[in-house]
């Protein structure tokens, strides 16, 4: 892998910019310049016409359709819906013509072509020189952002410059509320009208019944703009006249409301009045407030590199991704695999939240938005609960889905969807990450242990007596490794179910000892016998069956994993890889070939159980056999790696994840990025060349340089603090901005009040 | 399980009668009431306009339609179309009007109903009597069958009488060939018009280009017809006045001609000659010709049973089905699992032709009709190598299809698609049996010996050879029991899998041997090497891992299948039963509970190759825990119960398929029979209560009667003999219509003439 296979955009610390027009990379530069602002965003589209191969996509955060399930052949248990992010109203609309002749990119001869995200502010600004048919040049300038100070504000300068004449030019700025999803599975459109008015557009969601608004306020010096507005498609037009060289610019204000937070009946009133404050404020203001916010952001959360500048650009974009995804101002929000990049794995929430996303959002955002990514599924218990009991699991047992917006399961294939429940797993340590990293245990008290008592219940029932074992085993699951379907006995299973049990008895002990009128309340809400639920579980833990080999000293990922022919990834045939585009799905099943991190997941997971010679001996049986086919896999690895101080090994994963989207390494960024990876990209970094982690309660860091970075300075938010932990080749400096702290550098216990400085 | 659970159909030896109208039971009794010739048939809809819950259907064998594919989730491997059974041109159609009311029996009040197949002559007569809405009362007599001597050749009378007043009756006898799958992937019409005349309607099918033509020549008495024929429906139309208590009788020839046996353009003049010839020979002559070859039908496989006539009616039921669905005459041509009495399971040759169909066709039918089977998958042998090519094997490596039509593999299904691969085995194990029972060893020259080099080639490449075992192991199958997905060493798999290639060798060897330019032709053809790959072959059956448990002393269905919960069938609770209407696919997947025989297959196809107390032992372990889900699975265990002398048990299996559709069951034989498990009821009588089984090329029987049984007679054609045998309590007679034949009757050898009688 060579990150300068795929060198379109140009390398720039805080932009990512592309130089060129290609109508091939459209959709691909539509992902890749997306905006967002934590509770709406869209994909990179141009203002103005264009039909040459494009994905629309504006995405309302929270807003979907439960699109009715399509399967190969119906099995009991499958989920009716599959609810999707929707595809809504188009709202950066400006058409443009010039002396009568629509601007299209796709029509037009496009002479110069500048597109930059500038990632310290999240503003989107385009440049294009172009000769229309008639022969006429202009230059156009269109800059565009959705408001971090202002959620529900939309806003686009769009300016036009004729070059070589005097030309009449019509603005026709629009929303377009008559849109589809391109993935429905009975080619339904989604949404409906409710009214148009001249400013505004209201519809509604079918089935699910959400509401949302759109109305613009527009401005452009001398010019009167009349009403073109149709059912659902709100327009304005006016036309201005400019010499050679003479600009005109069209300023749009679009407010975007949805029932999230409006009553119904208000909604047009409150896109129209987000509209208008927006106007009034004025684009150069709101520019500058966005500015601000971003600002107020990066200080909490940005990384430095020196001597890699593709690294720089690379991991600033997972940065800016993952802010543009989630802020944590509602707990209904999650992150989805692609954010507002895309429409791809429709449904938003995956493990990945738990175990990728979370430990990115605490360290960078603080607690509370941490903690509403544990309140998100606290929310959802109930419904997980239901979704165990239509599998035939009993008393509160809960299975949290694979894939969910509001709590139900979205997915139906059965080796995931009824196997693979590790995911409920990654929710309950999640629970204990956020407890260990902010020292938050009363969660514990005031969702935490709900939701780990019906977690361990569900493993208590998961699990079989084998007679023949005399152990309890783990059957019919699918680990994290997808390329192992049904398999007995995958080691990151049972580990994680027995932990998971351990931590809620420990949980509950807690809430019982700290929290005695929260627990009773537990108790009588949950039904829930400590005594004797927690007993159930030692004994589970104390007998449960993890396979070993004894003889190479590892975890066994699953019964029978040595049965299989023992290939590794280095002797593939490249031409074959990924094995996922190029082998039947037998043959990959077949294969002891692993797809990600799984019995490495849980020796990431649980790092503190085992002993580094453990870890070693698994890492060098396990990683040759890994082909990274999720962009969830190398990170891990690379974290792995950096632990055991293997430096080269560490940097050659992390270049994996580092720029898989911005390099298109999988020639798939058309679709959307792989925004929850991005945080595993994160994690690379601070915990991997960071060496960051929690013990006992401690942070501590390890700090490993890759070769030929001259420095690395990452800033982490721990608990209300602002450390910046600055390595350079034999150094390592960490700064806080906060009260005194007791951390650990290079097991070295020291009590950092404002700065310290440890040679490596 | 009672078999007079549901007794709706009178009970009857020869016939299936229903005495009322039921709506409600409208469909199941269009599958039951079925008619079909073997090269065509159809559901036992109403001639005349029906207005309530119904499902049309009329079948041409080998016409087909490429559906594309629904997935949930697309996997590599996967088939990109299903080729579905066509619903055909409606052409039974004889709508009337009684004084310018449509006669619809949904709409007018039914006084008197009456339907009886006739299997003696497969005739399907009906008789109403109803009351119009004018107050009218008219007698109705509808009369169908499909020309078992004349292939192409359907046959209507429909007599109308007015019962209380003079009527003026209009009959419309018509085709509509503008007809519909119910079951279309993406509501897609599968038919195009090329033609339509006068008394003729020629289509096309999309994709797969068949073409088929109908016409219909029509006669009544007095009556002057008129053409009302519109695109893609022919229609002819006429009135006619009688009194009260005069009949007036329309007869219906309808010609149906398909591109298979005709060019494209002669189809229509095809169609139209055989309906005029019909009406030129009549209805009563073509009658006569029905019942003749019906009895020459019934002369070589009819069974008797004295002193159970509900089981007497199911056995000639399951026979009859099964004589309407096949007859050899076309090796395009094999048996759906619902014959021609519903669209379910699109697709039409499963492993079910070779496991269960076969062995009835070659008792009843002969050498030549069994043949066109082995014929049928020798033809598809090509692709069938293309699809394991598609799956990444080598060499002229065979497997194949689940389900197909021509060749190509139609399920998508990744736990059954690639890897329920045993289906291969049974492939083979047809030519086995064929060769065994017939003795025409040169068919293995002729086409046998390429389809099992094939199938050997392809297990020899489906084993992986396990370090950790030091044996070959088959990882990642399902077996017939589709209650388990995708595990290792199914006992069932590896047996047949070492099976095929044992027999490949050795029949490999017998046309080296005796047809040694036959043998030169396939080695050059196929590439084989005959030395190197039976050396290969007899390595990996040596050394290939068999799970076993030696204390219980049975053969493992599967790695890990004693570390499941050991459920007993007899111990559900019967309101979760069936188990696949109740759990969810996960909890079926985890229990130890088995859908259909899976090692006991094993043990029934093989019997030789083990003694009594080993079956014994298995046979006490598994059929407790197996629920008999699938139609397929209790035929087989009451031949092992019977050879194992269990006759209460084997009476208790046999209930269950012997009137699975006649008491339906299940409630579903409204989607259509189970054609190829009747095939298993004729098992169980024969192979079970006839103790008939071929040893050491030598036909045997051990007959054994369930109490309460009078007498049991049936036939079998063996080696172009009919031979009947009589069992009745303590004695057994045997009669040879053909030459002297040695056969073995408990176990003494006899040649016998013309009859032996034997005390039991």
């Amino acid at each position: 892998m060579n990150r300068t296979m795929n060198e379109y955009l140009k390398i720039d610390p805080w932009k990512i910019v592309e130089e060129r027009f290609d109508a091939a990379r459209m959709k691909s530069s539509e992902s890749l310049f997306a905006l967002g602002n934590g509770v709406m965003g869209g994909r990179a589209n141009f203002e103005e016409r264009y039909t040459g191969p494009t994905l629309q996509g504006n995405y309302i955060g929270g807003v979907y359709y439960p699109d009715k399930t399509r399967v190969g052949w119906w099995k009991n248990g499958y989920p009716e819906y599959f609810a999707k992010v929707l595809n809504a109203a188009f709202w950066i609309g400006v058409d443009i013509s010039i002396d009568g002749e629509t601007l299209d990119a796709a029509q037009v001869e496009v002479l110069d072509f500048y597109r930059e995200t500038d990632m310290r502010r999240s503003v989107l600004t385009r440049r294009m020189r172009v000769r229309m048919r008639s022969g006429a040049e202009v230059a156009v300038e269109a800059v565009r952002f959705l408001s971090l100070a202002r959620r529900e504000l939309g806003v686009v300068s769009y300016s036009v410059t004729p070059l070589d004449r005097a030309a009449e030019i019509v603005f026709s700025p629009h929303i377009d509320a008559d849109v589809r999803n391109a993935d429905a599975n009975y080619d339904e459109k989604f949404w409906e009208e409710v009214a148009t008015e001249e400013d505004a557009v209201r519809s509604r969601t079918k089935k699910s019944g959400f509401e949302a608004a759109w109305a613009q306020a527009v401005t452009l010096e001398g010019a009167e703009f009349r009403c073109e507005t149709t059912p659902e498609r709100v327009r304005h037009r006016a036309a201005v006249r400019r010499g050679p060289g003479e600009r005109a610019t069209l300023y749009k204000y679009a407010g975007i409301c949805s029932s999230l937070n409006h009553a119904p009946d208000d909604l047009v009133a409150a896109a129209r009045a987000v509209a208008a404050d927006g106007r009034a404020a004025g684009f150069e203001a709101l520019l500058r407030e966005q500015e601000e916010a971003w600002a107020a952001r990066w200080h909490r959360c940005d990384i430095r590199i020196e001597g890699d500048a593709a690294a720089q650009q690379g991991i600033r974009f997972c940065i800016f991704m993952l802010l543009q995804t989630y802020t944590g101002v509602d707990t209904r929000l999650n992150i989805g695999p692609k954010g507002f990049t895309g429409e791809k794995y429709g449904g938003v929430t995956y493990w990945d939240t738990e175990a990728y996303c979370l430990p990115f959002y605490m360290a960078t955002a603080g607690r509370e938005v941490a903690r509403e990514l544990l309140v998100y599924r606290y929310n959802q218990l109930d419904k997980a609960i239901e979704n165990a009991a239509k599998l035939g699991f009993r008393d509160g047992a809960a299975l949290y889905p694979m894939v969910t917006i509001n709590g139900e399961e979205c997915h139906n294939e059965w080796e995931i969807t009824f196997e693979e429940i590790h995911r409920n797993g990654a929710i309950a340590h999640a629970i204990r990450n956020y407890v260990r990293y902010t020292g938050d245990a009363a969660y514990l008290a005031e969702g935490g242990l709900e939701v780990l008592v019906a977690i361990a219940r569900f493993w208590a029932q998961r699990i079989t007596w084998s007679e023949a074992r005399q152990r309890y085993v783990m059957l019919g699951v699918t680990g994290p490794n997808e390329y192992e379907n049904n398999v007995d006995n995958n080691w990151y299973t049972s580990y994680i179910a027995c932990w998971s049990m351990r931590y809620a008895a420990e949980a509950a002990a807690w809430v019982r000892e700290h929290r005695p009128e929260a627990y009773a309340r537990i108790c009588a809400k949950r039904a829930f016998d400590e005594a004797a639920e927690t007993a159930v579980w030692a004994d589970i833990d104390r007998r449960m069956y993890f396979g070993e080999d004894r003889e190479r000293g590892i975890f066994l990922q699953q019964d029978g994993y040595l049965d299989k022919e023992q290939l590794l990834a280095r002797d593939l045939d490249p031409a074959e890889r990924p094995i996922n585009q190029h082998w039947s799905w037998d043959r990959i099943l077949r294969s002891c070939l692993i797809k990600q991190a799984d019995v490495l997941q849980g020796l990431y997971f649980f790092g503190d159980d085992f002993d580094r010679e453990t870890l070693r001996r698994n890492f060098d049986f396990y990683e040759p056999r890994t082909v990274h086919e999720s962009s969830l896999s190398p990170c891990v690895h690379a974290v792995l790696a950096a632990r055991l101080g293997d430096m080269a090994k560490a940097y050659e994963l992390y270049l994996r994840t580092a720029r898989l989207d911005l390099d298109d390494y999988n020639r798939e960024v058309g679709e959307g990025c792989h925004v929850t990876s991005m945080a595993g990209t994160w994690l690379a970094v601070v915990e991997g060349f960071g060496g960051m982690q929690v013990r006992d309660g401690v942070l501590c860091f390890a700090p490993r340089l890759p070769e030929g970075w001259r420095s690395l300075e990452f800033r982490v938010d721990y608990r209300g603090r602002v450390l910046t932990v600055r390595v350079q080749p034999g150094r390592v400096e960490v700064t806080n901005e906060g009260a005194p702290v007791e951390i650990v550098v290079l097991d070295r216990s020291v009590r950092l009040v404002d700065r310290i400085e440890i040679a490596l």
